[in-house]
Order: structure tokens, then C-alpha cells, then sequence
């Protein structure tokens, strides 16, 4: 088992739908990680006790999902200087709205990385995490432009069910 | 000098001018209290270590403002079962609705207490904090019956400049 | 049977599936409460009767829930110095928005303390009861501080189905 | 002095500069009127004793202005079976919205008529309360189709500085 | 059959689940009405022709339900001086966001009368068009009041199926 | 089979529910058309190439659908003088408030007609696409007069249930 | 003095400093148009009597502008089958959020093209009616890919003043 | 001079009022980096050229500001693998909303981390840049964590004007 470059933590098991498109991506490209559910509100302490020594763990980012109140990826980006990858998950009565601003509005000094409102946003920050680990791994890069070659083919060969005389 | 009952904290000295209306009814009633700048993200250690021993200092309340991605009060609120009130601080460009949702759509477990965006919340925060303290001090309860007696005069006595025939 | 402490409100039977989440954690902390149906709009001289005896009837905090235009806890709050903790219950075409901005933007004087939209609202709408009551309950405290630590554990036993290689 | 017809009341002389609008068109018209302030959250009392006697004192139509979590224009209708016209007052962060939805989301049974956020919702509040005394007073009809006539002379007269060739 | 006093118009019979409402309340209050289906933007002249002839035809109000872009409360409005209330009816997407708007910002010299989003506002409105006519009809201010009774009791009637201790 | 006027395209075959509606409105009129799916984010150099072979090839308007952040519509308008029609398709969260903000917000220089949100956008950019088709085609600007005809005369047919007395 | 072929109309002339960018594009193109006052509450006949000349008159495009409860489009819209190009006027309190989707949320069977709130939509719905003129008109084809050439020139021409070492 | 880690872009030079924030942090890290006016709509081509070089050239990170229909962060992102970082620029009447969602919300399969509105998510996006270069840079992450520190220190500076008894 190599050593994870990536972690992936999210403040519930409720968040894993969401949060396992980061996953799966990961897992695609072959990038060592790790997933776990870490809550900033209900394990305040492991989470900041996370953030802290994810750079001497050899962490090169950590994706973190969060919804509502979403106060995960921001504190954690408080506390370390990896880089912060935010995924708003949907909220029940608000779809993500309260997620989104509650992630990406951080005040200057310290960033988070937000990606889109749900599935598409946890699986484009898996993505772009390999794309940082793929800026000095050029095998790394490639397999990237195979994938949006692969995503270009797949595009094409999508059927209309219409038929234009 | 006493023991302070109630904080005031804020994430930057920019959010002052709205959080001295709290400070201002604090004053107005002669409650003790203290007032200080700690940040979420630029100082999240000083913050958990306000929050932690809170309790312990004596504090009734924490009354908390923050702007944007507002961390502040739900961070406490992680660390303290002291009371924590939330003040949205008006954001440059979203107005504070991104600092209201931030504060108050906090998950199931950890409450934070979330009044109106700006000046009127800061001072609501305060005359809800003094109305926790007025539940086992009915002398303190008789000063708010006569404030709210004071605001209903003010109303009485407020002018129009019309003068219908 | 207790004198109670806490008063639950709300302006409809509709909105008890929401507002029972602030009961049951009433019921699990033993503390004395009521709860009934009071509404802004149609019982308004028995909302502001509710509201004036409150003190008197030695009520120590009141959870009002409401929806849409929700008066019921700006208004009690308007006839009581006790603490008012509002609930903004999920509107059917606008899932909150209104309720939520009906309760939080109350005008300096009158203060609200507004929670999250729906189940989660109600709940720490009741945990922030207790923490007003715990203020002077040390044993009460340490069933807050217990109940914030089986809550973490609960955090600690969550387990993914993903399985890191 | 003639017995006023329409009532016109808000929750603060702050409110004035939007709901002279009003008064200017009642005045217009030769409505005769009352206009005072009234808050729902600084004066309750008075304000259900303003509505309950409403109807015995021969007011057709209120006109309640009120901003932020605007209580005003509902509770007054919730104390009188008299038509009440909402006007939602600009607030200082929110612009309105939240006045918007708190006047206009009213539950089923209790109705407020709402006019547009600031100044054209009070002119038109007023114009609309004429319409109901035109219903049958074929005079003030004909006040009003001169009132619909000028306006559109004014615009047929409206100069654009453009000169096309 | 006698004349009818309030007209509901609607832009499609896909409106009429809810602005049945709306006829519902009317019929309950033996108040004679007329309803049918009339377009702002598919006949556009039928509903010009529709608001010319109210007056004349002795409607004391229209009820106009519309979604969307919706224009239908605000055209008839141009076209008429008798009182105009406006429906937002629910849309697709924005679940009525749009239909508010659309139909309560119109400009000063035109006004709207307009109810909540849905079926709420449709019932509203109705109740809204049967106060305006019991103005001048003591006996059916009566109804309205015993209407409001009844309504109050019937929240006291609400159980609520908890037993606190 | 005649050369396409009107060129339909669409981010992914996912969107072909809402763009049908397009489709079938240029097949009831006999409009030549094509259909197919471009993505701007991941077929963006064919794309650019759709765009910039249009007015060679001989279309006169291009429909273009896209969801989220839809840039679709925007960039063929960036890369081609022919009129560009964009449509709003509703977004799993946002329901298509993304969509529409990304498509109607373009800047000075890049016109981009936006249509509403969902299957009426992908109607209506159809019917427009003809209307400017029939600008020079009298027989075709007659078509649609009686298209119009007969939605008016749908709107006359339609029946309500109710039955005033 | 050509015949028009481009309407620009405006529900007041408070409107025009908005509307002269599509007025300016006009000119620049040296496209004979005409422009004037037209509101859809004020002068309702004399818009209809407008829509339903349009294309006898010679008119291929009609640019409308209005903000608040914005009707004109859509009503003129619905009058003729000329294409109708809405422009969402900013409003005072709204920013023109209300604009929009009154212009925008049309529903299928009668299209308005939609453009950007304010000035730049006003310029690029000029620009959209060259392009639809452009269609048959290979010359005016040509200025206005001229025009994006040199809109492309202006943007390599920005300097910015800073200077990277 | 050295060759440019990161590249700035913005649509217009008048963009970059916010977007010198990210310039200052970069050359307070003495970062190699480059600035341009790149527009997605006005230099299409120009812009996919410098992304598709983007890698060959060295970049590790590309900034990219742009408001309203923000469709450049996007768009460089569909053309190259590189890190893509979004900062929504401010617009006129919707300030930014419109250009956060139109760089967040992303399809499934092209990431751009996006920051928060204006100054501060300028900032941030260069900080965050810098965090990716710290990955494999000791020396800069050690000057990261000093910033950090320093920011801390900072706040712990901050006075406040008042002075609890």
C-alpha cells in the first residue's frame, strides 16, 4: 500500500454519495489516498489535529466535502498549507446554495479550491487534484489527456434519437 | 473591574463598527464584558483555545461576527457548550447573505444562535444575551421591561411631517 | 409533572414534523417543557396572552416554529423580554428562504435567535435551550459536554464502504 | 375634517420618505386619511388595538409599510377583516427581498394585499386603495380614468434625444 | 344566476388546480362569480376586450393567476381601473420566483394586488376580493369574522400527538 | 433532403429531452435542420469549427442548449456572426439559475438571444428561429400567424371543470 | 429617410440612457431604425397598435426594453411574430433580477430573445438585429465580422500597468 | 528573467483592478509568473492558442478572471490539463453572482477551483497557486507557513477603539 497523496474527508457518511465520484476517480488514475469522514463541528479537534500534519504526511492535497454551514474545508485550510480542494455537498432545503457561498467566499489568506454543487464538483476536484500531482509527473499528464481524449470520443459517439429528414 | 459575562469577538477590526452596537447595549446595561479580535482562519488555535475555556472564565455568551465564509461562531460553537450568537457582518458584494447562511444553516448538534445581517443583529445579539442573564436576575429583567417601555415612547413620540385635513 | 421550562410553539399541527426534532431532544435531556399550536395569524390574542405570561409561568426560553411568512416568533418576541428561539419551517414552493428571512431580519430592539432551515433548526433550537439552562446547571453542562462527546464518537464509527487499496 | 377612509401606517418614521408616495396620491385624489406610525414590534398593543378598531371607525383600506422582517401589514390583517395593503420598505443590506417575502408569503387565510419593494408600491398601494372606494363612487372612477388618461398623455409626451436619420 | 361580482381569470386550465381556490372560498361565501381561462400572450385582445368591459359589466374585482412571465395580472391591470389581484402560480423551474416578480414590480400608476405563490395566495385572494365587498355588506363582514372564528378554533382543535412529562 | 437552415446543438445527449422540443417545432414548420451534440468542454476545437463553418454552410441560426455553466451558446457566439440562440437547460441543483445567469449575462460585443429555462426555451428558440426565417419568407410568416391562430383558439377550447352557479 | 427596419422601444424615457447602446450600434451600422416611448401599462393600445403594424411597416426586429414587472417585450411579443429582442432594464432595488425574468420566462408557443441586464444588453441586442439583417445581406455580413476583428484588435491593444520581473 | 510559472489572464483591462491582488502575491513569493488580457469572447482563438501551449510553456497554474457570463476560466480549462484557477469578477447590476456560477458550476470531467468574489478570491487564487508550486518547494512552503504566521501576528496587532470597564 503506497503512502496516500490525496485525502479525501467529508463531515458525514451521508456525504460518501456525493463524495465517492472523487473517489472513483482516483482510483481510475491509480493515486494513492485516503478517505475518511472528519467533522469540523462534531470532531473539531481531529480535524484541525488532520490539517495539521497533512504535509508532513506527505498529503498534496485533500479534497473535503461539507454541506449547509459548510465550515470543513475552510478550517482546515487554516490549518495547513496543502492545498484545500472544497466540494459543496446539496443541502436538504437549500440544494447546496448555503454550501456553496459557506466554501468558496473565504476572506483573503486563506484559499479553498471550490468545485460545483454536488456530484460533478466532488469528482472535478479529484480531477484537478491529479492534475497538481501531474504537473511534475509527465506519465501522470498523459493519462489526463487520454482521459479528455476519451471524454471527446465518448461525445462523439452519442446518439440523438432524432432523425432530420 | 468584573468578571466579564459576555464575549465579544470578531474576525477582523473591520468588522468593529458593526459589532459596537453589541457592545454598545452591553455598556447600556452594565453588563461585564470583553472584547477582542480572533479569527477562524488566521487564528483558529487562539479560537478554539477561547472557546475551550469559556466556560471555565465564567462567560454566559459568546457573541461572534463574522463576514463571507463566516466560521467564526460555528467553530466556538464546535468547541463550547457556552451560548454562541452569531452576527452576520455585511460582505462586500453578497451583502451578507453568503455571512447570514454561513452562520445559521448549521448542522443537527452543534446550534449557533443567528440574528440579522449587520448593525440590527449585532445590537439584537446583545439585548438577547442580556435577556439570557435576565432569567435569574430579575432586576436585570426589569431593565429590559423599561427599555422596551423606552422603545414604545420613542415610537409614540416619533413626527410625521404630513398633515392630513 | 414539572413546571416547565421550555415552551414549544408553532403555528400549525403541519409544522410538528419538524418541531418534534426540538422536542425529543427536550424529552431527552428531562427537561420540563410544553408545546401546543399557537399562531400569528389565526390566534393572535392567544399568542400575545402566551407571550405576556411567559415570564410569570416561569418559562426560561420559547421555541417558535413557522413557515412563509413567518410571524409567530417576531411577534412573541415583541411581547416577551424571555428568549425567543425561532425556527424557520420549510415553505412549499420556497423551502425556507421566506421563512428564514420572516424571522433572522428583525429589526434592532426585538431580537429573534433564528436557526437552521427545518429538522436541524428544531433540534439546535433545543440544544441551544438547554445550553441557556446549563449556564447555571452544572450537572445539566456536563450532559451537554457528554452529549457533544458521544456525538464525536459517533463521528469516530462511521465507516465508508470504500476500501483504499 | 372628514373621517378618514384609508389608514396609513409604518413601523418607523424612517419608513416616511417611501410611504409620502402614498400619502401624496391619497391626497391627490381627496382621500381623506390618517397616517401614523405604528411598529408591530415596539408598539403590539397599540398596533392590535389600531386594527381591531379599524373597521368600527370606518377605514376601508390600511396601508402598512414596513421593512426587514416586516410584521406590520400581516398582524394588522390578522386583527381585521378590513382590506390591508402591504408595502415592502427597501432595507439596508437585503434591498427588500426579505420585506417582500415576509409581507407577501402569507398563509392561507389571512390575506395581505402586496405592492412593489419602495417607492411605486406605496403610490401604488394608494391607487389601489382608491380603486376600491371608485367600486361605488362612479365620481372617483371617473378621478381615476382621467388619473390612467394623463398618464398616458405624459408618456405620449416623453422626448427621446435620439434623432434617427 | 346573478351578475357576477369577481372574475378569475387564468392564462391556461394547467393554472386551475390552483386557482380552484380561489373559487372554492368564493363559492363558500355565496359571492357570484365568473372563471375562465384567459391568455395574456396566446389572445391577447380577449383579455384587452376582458378588462375594457369589467367595470361596465359590474365586476368589483379580478383574480388573476398567471406562471412565469407572468403578464396577464399586470395587462388587465393597464386595461381597467377595477381592482386587480394577482396570483403567482408555481413555474416549473423557479417554482414561482419568477411569477412573484413578474407580477408584483409593477411600475407607480399600475397597481397589482398580489397574494402569495401557490395555492395560499389563490384562497388569499379570494378572501381579499369577499373583504373588499363586505366594505359596503355588514353581513358579509359578519361571515368574514365567523369565517376568522372559526378559523381560530379550528387551531385550537389542533392536537398534537406529543405528551411532554 | 435539403440543407440545414437551422443548426441545433447541444452540450450532451443528456439534453435532448429539453431540446426536442426545439426539434419538433422545426419539423411541424418543414424548417431544414440539423441536429447534434457539440460540448463546449469537451469537443471544444469541433465547436470552434461548428461555429466557425456556419454562415459558410449556410445556416441562419444555430440553437444552442447547455446546462451549469453553460458556455456553449456564449462561445459559437465568439466564433461565428451568425445569430445565436441560447437555451437554458435546467441544472440537477440550481434548476437552471446557472444555466441562464451563464448564458444571458454576455458581455458587450457577443449577442446571445437567451430563451426561458427548460422545454418553453427550447420551444420558443425554435419559434424564433422561424420567425427570423419568415422576415423574408411570406408564405412562412403566414404559417406562423396561423400557428398562433391556433394556439389562441386552444386557449378559447379550453374547459374548467368548475360551474359557477 | 429610409423605412425602418429595426424598432427600439422603451417603456419610459428614463429607460433611454440604457437603450441608446442599442441605439448607438444602429447608427454605427448605419441601420435605419426608429425609437420612442412605448409603455405596456401606460399606452397598452397604442404598444398593441405598435405590434401589430410591425410587420407591415417593414420593421424585422423590435429591441424593448423595460425593468421592474417588465411586460412590453413579451406583450408586444404576443401582438406580432416580427422577433421581439427584450432587454431587462436595471430596477431600483432589484438590479434588474425582476427584469429578467419577466422578459426571460416566456411561455412556449410566443419567444422573446433575451439579452444581458443594462447597457450591455441593450448594445448586443443591436448587435443580435445586425446579425439577423446580415443574413441576406452579405455586405453587412461583412462589417460585422469587421467589427469583431476589431473588437479582437482592442483587447490585443489593453496594457496593463504592471510589469513582471 | 525567469520563464513564468503561472499566467494571469483576465478578460479586459478592466479587470484588473482585482486581479492585481493575485499579481501582488505572487511577486511578494517572487514568483516567475506572466499577466495578459486574454478574452474568451473577443480573442477565441487567441485564448484556446495559450492554453493549448500552456503545459509545453512550463505554466504550473493558470489564474483566469472574468465577469458576468465568465466563460474564460472555463473554456482555457477545456483546452489544457494544467490547473485552472477561477476568480469571478464582480459585474455591474448582479456583483459576481452571476460570474461565480458561471466558473463554479462545471460539468463532470473539466475542473476550475474556483475562489471567492473579487479582491479577495484574486488573492486567494494566487496564494493557492502558490501552494501548488509549495508542494514540492520547501522553501516556499516554508515561506507560506511565515505569511501564515505573519497573518496571525496581524491579527493579534488589531486594537479596538472601545475599552470595557
Amino acid at each position: 500500500m503506497s503512502t496516500p497523496l490525496i485525502g479525501i474527508i467529508m463531515g458525514s457518511n451521508s456525504d460518501y454519495p456525493v463524495m465517492q465520484q472523487a473517489e472513483q476517480f482516483l482510483q481510475q488514475f491509480s493515486i494513492p489516498y485516503e478517505i475518511r469522514v472528519v467533522s469540523a463541528h462534531r470532531t473539531p479537534d481531529i480535524m484541525f489535529e488532520y490539517a495539521e500534519n497533512a504535509r508532513a504526511r506527505g498529503l498534496k492535497a485533500i479534497i473535503a466535502g461539507a454541506g449547509g454551514a459548510a465550515h470543513l474545508p475552510g478550517m482546515v485550510a487554516a490549518k495547513t498549507t496543502v492545498p484545500v480542494l472544497g466540494v459543496p455537498v446539496p443541502s436538504k432545503y437549500l440544494r447546496g446554495e448555503d454550501s456553496l457561498l459557506s466554501i468558496v467566499q473565504m476572506p483573503k489568506g486563506v484559499p479553498v479550491a471550490t468545485f460545483a454543487i454536488g456530484e460533478a464538483g466532488a469528482a472535478n476536484a479529484a480531477l484537478f487534484a491529479i492534475s497538481l500531482l501531474a504537473n511534475d509527473n509527465p506519465e501522470l499528464a498523459q493519462k489526463l489527456a487520454d482521459f479528455r481524449e476519451n471524454q471527446k470520443q465518448s461525445v462523439l459517439n452519442m446518439d440523438l434519437p432524432s432523425q432530420p429528414a
